[in-house]
């Protein structure tokens, strides 16, 4: 898309810094890191979000996810990685082209500001009658 | 594994507020809904995390996660949809089999606590620096 920075990125138009790429997705470190080796996986092919990427692409970032998260592992001794994708304004997405962020976090660096929330259980009956209405819009 | 819930979810042995099943991944209701409509997929087959699941069943996590995504707009009107999953007990991941939460928003309701940080421009040639290595890891 003409207007898409993701776009521009892959084509170039707009320098990144790459740490790898296939025939399907591009991956490039967040200029926005909120850790150190805050990396964005993005396909190649235009999509804005979770409900429109093609099933090939969807497995191609995800895979690429999976070989990423391996080197963040070993080149930065990562404890753990979180992986978020956002899908919407409504939950905070700001570039409308489908990324993945892979975010490490190292022994002693401060707690990610993503991955925690209170756990507190819900009300059952509630949550019973949530899931029918889901399971009822799956084919 | 004997020791796992979600294992013992899979299994029957522990209930479940089941959305959706296939031959590879089972996806249920969490019971500490951050939101409603909060759901959980994860591979039938266990693996602690991104670095040990197989790669088919990380393709049929996604693409159920797809689907998932799209009955969550439609079934509660889902103005967007976070997808979070936690890779080690560094970033918060509580349970170890993987899972990826699917966590709907719709309009009105209270801002996520998983999808905002500020955004402050890195320091270009220590990101640099890190792109370098992680992308000597990539084979």
């Amino acid at each position: 898309m003409d207007d898409c920075i993701f776009c521009k990125i892959i084509k170039g138009e707009i320098p990144s810094t790459k740490v790898y790429e296939d025939g399907r997705v591009y991956a490039f470190m967040d200029i926005n890191p909120i850790a150190k080796g805050h990396t964005l996986i993005i396909p190649k092919t235009h999509a804005g979000n979770l409900w429109e990427i093609a099933p090939e692409d969807l497995s191609a970032v995800h895979s690429a996810a999976k070989t990423i998260a391996g080197a963040l592992q070993k080149a930065l001794d990562a404890e753990g990685v979180a992986c978020l994708q956002l899908n919407g304004r409504a939950v905070g997405q700001v570039v409308m082209h489908y990324h993945l962020h892979l975010v490490p976090r190292v022994k002693g660096a401060p707690e990610l500001p993503i991955s925690h929330w209170d756990l507190k259980p819900g009300d059952m009956k509630e949550i019973q009658s949530v899931a029918m209405k889901i399971a009822a819009e799956i084919q």
